[in-house]
């Protein structure tokens, strides 16, 4: 993809985007999707209405509300508010706009050199997570005008920026794992009869969020699902929390996804309270070796397929094949769920070092009133992998 | 708007919508963002991948992914569903709109006739609030070949149906209010110099997470932000927890927002730890003084202005104009925000019996490390209004 630019200090991440940029004839990227903003810049975004004109031959401008907090914007951005919840203010987008192409016209850059994701489906949620935000459509059509059409391929093209971490992104997903044990530790230690899903959920809920302070964290929470008993055979449509109360016996399944800093862990447990019956012990069993045999099959060249077959193979072979439903696992750390492919039956991408991805079988068996999921997340490396959510102990709060 | 329809038990919010309809010579109505199926059918969706098929005169039809939970769609819904969540299945939405239009065309019903908001800007989270899955661009185009052109007057009277709530729906908001205070009683509980701002918030969050179960209760989820000392005086610009310790003579400001069954309760308190400095003090004065007074002054007839200048002017009194930088209020219910008009200078809206709006003024003052907001949320009366947030005690868990 052409030799590597001269840059002060060019990062992997940089040249990752800056050869997608000349492989597409572009020199410059409109980005506002939260998730699009940590993989391109490392900024986690407060409102979720900020944009960051990421160009090919010079450092990007973010743009953000005036609103926002700066504590936490990468040094290394060039910064320009607007009136975004200025009370005096009725269309701060069309300042935005404005600005963008003022910034556009000065680095001489035309419209048709300029990319762009217009789509708000399946985006990350920012840092305030109570009420989603994108950026609506009508400044969509304004930006179209400073942007090139979008390019089905192109957009696919910039997808598969996601699929490789770099270091540094591997670190931050590494960080998320650490803080969302803690968060399972705290859910093994309340499994207890009498006590509900809500209250363990909430539990480990508790124990992400108040890691924020520590360790450098500016931003810490956990969305903890826990599914108990015959509600656990729910767990491969669905992950919810009610107000069972955990019985003797129960199987009990969390589901936790957990985002640290913009970064995104995406983990499954499961655990029996007491002594279930045998036909309920296998199916935790047969996961469980499911997982694992998955899991020793990640390197790089084996595809997707492969490593679902693994986990497949090993379900069937106890006759539990219709009961594990969905995919083996798809990528993660920028989302909960990253774009990419997915590992399932048929798929033949091939795994890479730098990937980071899920491996989470289950089986749901409505008429044992009980199911059991167990779900990693994984880093390919060049010798294998590395299991990124298996800690023991911490050394947070 | 015509003379009521006939129907067995037409509840007042049917009678609305089919006014609506009425007026604007459309016979159905296609709904998918989660707060417009709450407003229109009561059913609060899981995955946010739900549509409602809304007829003038037939019962709604209601679209759910195969893999959505059923134990809680209101009994009156005729439930289809389609293969979304299905391994197998590349494109359920093709799926989805081949179906739809199956219903509209057993119905005898043209695209003219039919009616959507296509926008995915701010729609209320679903259940599972982890990831925002807006149904993609690409299906909403597929589905704009069964609908009108958007007309924007009539998206803005469609958007005008949130402002009026029924009798059914100001129980659930009240309740949604009755499960926050709970959070606020442990928000006061919790307030001593050492603990962080995170734990408070956490533990909030935890105290309502936990009500699931309780008093009927499926879905209960909170999202505080706490805010201490010197950062509270950011709290007019933007709220969210860090790991600063209280201490003794600060500020702390609640940032809390609560769903309840697909209902929202939007609130703010602030409380002092110890003993503040007299102009700390004097801010939170202020506050109350300013609060109050729109508070007494919200009745049926009323402009949003008059309310607004109500607070303002009491904050003017003091000097302190410039640091009250944003609305009074802004309606509440199906979403965190409601769509509506504003609490705001210069808006000449009207209050009217059924509305049910914020009440929030707030001072903050970087130079004294000081900020103060309090928030409730009113129901409008014929004879003045409703607070639905001030609850002594609880008999929730």
């Amino acid at each position: 993809m052409g030799t590597p630019i001269v840059t002060a200090s060019p990062t992997s991440r940089e040249h990752q985007v800056r050869s997608f940029l000349r492989t597409h004839d572009l020199q410059a990227w409109i980005a506002w999707r939260p998730d699009e903003l940590v993989m391109l810049s490392g900024y986690f975004p407060f409102w979720g209405a900020s944009l960051l004109l990421y160009f090919l031959d010079e450092e990007p401008v973010l743009f953000v509300p005036q609103i926002e907090p700066r504590d936490h914007i990468p040094t290394r951005l060039r910064v320009q508010e607007y009136p975004w919840g200025d009370l005096k203010c009725s269309d701060p987008y069309s300042a935005l706009v404005s600005a963008v192409g003022d910034e556009l016209a000065k680095a001489r850059i035309e419209g048709q050199r300029v990319g762009m994701n217009p789509s708000a489906s399946r985006i990350s949620l920012p840092i305030q997570a109570a009420e989603q935000i994108p950026i609506p459509e009508a400044f969509a059509e304004q930006l179209s005008t400073l942007t090139a059409k979008p390019d089905a391929q192109r957009l696919a093209a910039f997808a598969n920026l996601y699929l490789r971490k770099t270091r540094e992104e591997i670190d931050a997903i590494r960080r998320a794992n650490k803080v969302a044990n803690v968060g399972l530790r705290v859910f093994f230690e309340n499994l207890r009869p009498g006590i509900t899903e809500a209250e363990v959920a909430a539990a480990v809920e508790f124990a992400i969020y108040r890691q924020i302070g520590h360790d450098g964290i500016f931003h810490s929470r956990g969305w903890a699902m826990v599914q108990s008993g015959p509600n656990s055979a729910d767990a491969g449509r669905f992950n919810r929390s009610t107000g069972r109360r955990l019985e003797n016996g129960d199987l009990v399944l969390i589901e936790l996804a957990t985002c640290v800093d913009g970064y995104w862990s995406d983990l499954t447990r499961t655990a029996a309270v007491g002594s279930p019956k045998p036909e309920v012990e296998e199916i935790l069993a047969i996961v469980k070796e499911a997982q694992q045999a998955a899991v020793d099959g990640v390197r790089p060249g084996v595809s997707a397929a492969e490593v679902d077959t693994l986990a497949r193979d090993k379900i069937a072979a106890r006759g539990f094949s219709s009961f594990f439903t969905h995919h083996t696992g798809h990528h993660v750390g920028f989302r909960y769920h990253d774009p990419g492919f997915l590992i399932l039956p048929g798929e033949s991408a091939k795994l890479e070092p730098g990937m980071v991805i899920t491996i989470e079988p289950g089986v749901y068996i409505r008429e044992r009133g009980a199911g059991a999921r167990i779900e990693d997340n994984l880093l390919v490396t060049k010798a294998g992998h590395e299991v990124l959510s298996r800690i023991e102990g911490s050394t947070l709060a």
